[in-house]
């Protein structure tokens, strides 16, 4: 179960409000990159971990627990953003002192519209969980394989996604506030980098934990296709590179390349039936 | 561009049709474990690659074109364990040699149900681009980050549960074609997850490509916060691991844990504004 | 606007209700075959409308709330195919006279099953807006492009797969009164598909109306390539048709074919931005 | 910022597994009556909310919190359900001494039918965060409006549906410890209602509260319409009731009856412009 | 079943039209605050609506045909603020009178984009059945529970959240027809709170409506949990009101104060089971 | 299976990049009048195609092949569009000679404003499977029914929709190479128009086909509603044309008109069942 503190888990300021700003942190909240997967990824893996410890399941709780401090921030920094933003597309941007130096001489209509309106519609100026464009954040997003290693590889995945999000964020950001912010988020990724890759180095790395699952007798796949890369390009020509040649990551075989052609035959399916709904010629 | 063969990658061989079995193989047609979505997962990262050379470009492309023939393996997989399946209520499966064996007794109606209908009302007796319970696929799984070595922890993620799900599949199966079909799928997800990382360790591997993106000047995250993991637990206790001490996998920090605890102020807004449609309380 | 009648336009009567085909008439209301859909594009269809004449917007309207009715009978009879449905995985199916009957011997845990929990958990035994695997239905289904030919082949489409669902469901009804609202229905579908066809008809037909829109001036599209149908195989091989020689339907063309290969270049795109969240070998 | 503590809010026992009340709970975790969205819903409210105090702010984060440890519960009642259910069609369910007590002589099969596959397929015998039907929950199902009364409704909302469904589930409960976990979560949806209805009650009742936003100068809005209830029925019956007569609840106006008729005309749209894409006898 | 009357309910008059304004009132059309929303949940709350009296279900359905013609109006209102919109990127705004007088200066290219595209690249200048953001409406925001008080409840919280967005768009137009229409709407949500609150009323009010159900036994429920706010904040500080003292609006228990604590252990789950697709550490 | 050219099928060229349009391109690609669309729609028909003859399977499968290029060349057009596009609010989109050129003196903010932030944000300047306003192409729009006349008709419905969309883009792009592009494929939509509906025509063209399904014995269909237009309109008129008088296209009816008015009786459902979760009032 869960407790709160109401104090932030790092300080959120914003000097300058920039509705448009808010706009943007709206996909750290509720796009595929953003904080909501990830708390609610890690807080589904955990609740759903099985095996003989509890110490994967207690570190993704741990870490779930602090993404949920994160959305506060950034729900909180998209609110900051939105004083003084125009309400009516009659208000002059240009004649508060604020808005209008933010804007660089745009006026309410313009900035109107940088919000998109929802925001404006129907939050009341506040953060909403959907992305920079409006999309809501669903939930089939939440990867939760079963598979401890799998997950792991999910949740760099998501880490990696997040913390190019969280760069473009600081490179489009003008306020102090907000860079420092991001500055603290930035760096929280790249612990969760290499937290989620240190359990894999911990489950046996590369030639512990491939293929994934480990637990599918390899003998059963068919291994003659396990490790050469498949030309499909029509001339035959082949990108060179570490999957070409050379033994493979997980040692257990070599790299090869092989022209992709038809192993199969066409495939020949029965008539439709008289009861399914089909035309009269497909019969 | 593209070209097509009429031919099958692979043999795709139906010995005692199953429409249970066919709604299982949907997940992996339009599960966000399944083939529709490393297919267009490749094509999109190829298509937006940038950088100096066009070899990753060359060969997403190759793999995506590989996926595509894999969707059309498992729609006709698809196709062919519904061949003979009951298309009335009142039709007896039992009365139906072969559907009756497989059923084991069990008689139309209850395979109606298993079919959850939609192949029954929607098809015409074929696969759709949904999962097992009939949730269409939805393109926001595209991951395209546009930075390459996110991408590829993307495909791996991608790779893994893929592979997870063929093992559940190839384990539930029990029809000779459909092991055959699937001990294919399984070795190409275990040559794909191979390949994806090796083009992180032809990007330098933990050390040289981490932290993701490797673009942004390290020293302007807040390096205090890098490598230390947060422990959010009321009473402090830490889950000890390969993630709490030693180097860390990119060579450029030492995991250290730290208590988490409030660094920020109780967030304070604005009241709502007299135009903003809130209540008069709030103004 | 609107008025409404209480009585049905149709009757709609179940004399042995059966909640598994309860399940499957969701379809025909939430189902991209249903009836939400064709009501909801007839209307949109009709209220955005442009033209000299307001008699195609009159139509749209016209039959846009005759299907207001029929999503009134469908959820109707949803509701009456819930009347003693088991509401507990406890309660004897069998011992419910009416529904034992109806199951063959199934049992309260078997039916609970096939309607899927959506009916007893979500709606008290009533209909919902989705389709029979409890996707909801989405508006984006509804197509107005605001061309009237467009939007009548639309509305053909629609009224085919309608029509389709419609068959389907009528060969899986045991109930007569079910057999007999449907054979009401199918036939307002057949005369709804006459009806769109009729309007291509009045504005020109197959000569008239193609290509769609007809505002285009067809020099300004690439003539060469108007015609001629492409093949990708890569054998070159072509099924060949009505589509492969002869005039084209529109009177202003021969059908050929052509043997698809590249007329552009391998593209090139410029190189990653240094600002944007690339890795630095893509810059 | 948060906590967690690794034990429970409330016990969560389950002495019989069923795959298929596993399956019931997932409605309760991710659909639209569920926990995950009055967890959600009560911290952006939170996160937003603007007013010259912060008790609410403080009232809805204490509450979030709380049902963040029922998403919890349920997950992990979820996990519990599933344990021992059969992983492959050909296991025999009625073997397994647990699963067969429960199953009533079901086997495997019909078992893995009624889990819909995800639960085998997707998560390993976990909760995912989707309803029962395996629909994702969609972000879009949380509610706040910037209006603290207008929220207040949108929660009394949703703890009506969701002790209904809490209801539901009890009753179609047949485990002891399942039973025990929801008479606690139905008293505490119990609460819920009292507690955000005694917003509302602070906030002035019916006569201070409403109409919502009671910011709204009411004179603004066409009062000759703000009581009086419409009909819509062809033949001009009205269904009488507390809503035809007396005073209004707000204390502001009368309930009468009118009967709906047209106030405005036809609608006119100008015609399709030329560079439009409609057809040209559109223009 | 329906008719239709070709005027509208009430008069919709743009006299400058405003492509911008035209997106904003797209959310009252297909937001989760509009009127296809209020419009389909009465038609679903009413046709599935079980009890002795019809008088529910009739006025349920008199005020969904009433909101049929709402977004009828709405559509209306949006095609006619789109008349005279810039259809390509060069098309001068300034140089359109109408246009360049409403946009302040604006040209065609920004008014394109306040326009979001999709007016001008889907609809042909027309509304269509989305937000202002174009989230095309999904039927699961449709909420009938089966449960009388708690529609109600959905249905006010649906007629608060609406007059709240109407209020919003009445604020930011600039249009005397458009003011006039909302402020007609504004009144009819007026009357539509206080008629599902006035359902609420006759059914016996707080005590007697309350807890929702009110037909569950409340001796069932945990009743020492059913009153007492639950305290989340690591610190145990308490918001204080009308929640936390007194009598409970029901009249059925004492508001009272709890310190959150665990009354639950950790869970345990069994390990992965061998065929589960787990890896080997699992097991 | 499939095989690609890296060259493209036509050559894409961007002379002045241009951030807005690349926003419009999408709309071509992930919208539902878009290449994807269509390019699945046509697999998942032939992929499931059933009948004596393979040539309609060949067909599909030669034109979806042809599409996944079109979809490809978008993708191209975006990125090309993207090229010197700002990636930061401060970024002088003046200062970029070819931006500002373009931008008609439009800034670096005014910019990231029409691209909506995506581009920017989530793909490093590169296309994404979303239409142009980010919604993310949902796989439910793939129709693929098991009926041959009914998909050919959803065919001509997306390539009708789609020819629309081209043209809007033509009649807006300021760029030779994107109405070079444009053109090209404007010219495939007019094909393949009239390659659908040649099938329709080999299969007996109106008097053949339909009604669809032609399946259907049609005597079984209520013949007396087969051919009548339902005036549902208050106050009786019709709206006269083809579909009010003649023969039926399908030569098997005769057009009539017939005056809505309800045929069945008003609902009566059952009381709510004891357990079920309903108010007393309603049992």
């Amino acid at each position: 179960m869960f407790y709160f503190d109401k104090r932030l888990q790092y300080p959120v300021k914003v000097e300058n409000p920039d509705p448009i700003y808010a706009r943007m942190l709206q996909q750290a909240i509720g796009g595929i990159e953003g904080e909501i997967r990830v708390c609610m990824q890690y807080f589904f893996q955990g609740w759903g971990a099985r095996g003989p410890t509890t110490k994967y399941r207690d570190m993704l709780l741990n870490t779930a627990t602090e993404e949920m401090g994160h959305i506060e921030m950034l729900a909180t920094a998209v609110a900051l953003n939105l004083e003084k933003a125009p309400a009516t597309l009659q208000e002059e941007g240009a004649a508060d002192g604020v808005v209008g130096a933010v804007m660089g001489g745009g006026n309410a209509r313009h900035t109107i519209e940088g919000m998109l309106h929802r925001h404006l519609l129907s939050t009341g100026m506040a953060a909403f969980p959907a992305n920079c464009e409006g999309v809501p954040f669903d939930m089939s997003h939440i990867y939760a394989s079963g598979n401890l290693a799998a997950d792991m590889y999910c949740n760099v995945a998501a880490e990696s996604t997040g913390r190019v999000l969280a760069v473009r964020l600081y490179n489009a950001a003008h306020d102090a506030g907000m860079k420092d912010m991001l500055h603290f988020m930035i760096a929280r990724d790249t612990m969760h980098q290499q937290q989620w890759l240190a359990v894999i180095e911990e489950l046996g790395g590369h030639q512990g934990a491939l293929p994934i699952p480990n637990s599918f007798p390899q003998e059963k796949e068919d291994t003659a296709n396990a490790y050469n890369f498949y030309v499909s390009s029509v001339d035959g020509t082949t990108p060179e590179g570490r999957w070409t040649q050379g033994p493979s990551l997980d040692g257990k075989g070599t790299y090869t390349t092989y022209k992709n052609k038809p192993m199969g035959e066409e495939p020949v399916l029965g008539p439709a039936r008289p009861d399914s709904g089909a035309q009269l010629e497909q019969m």
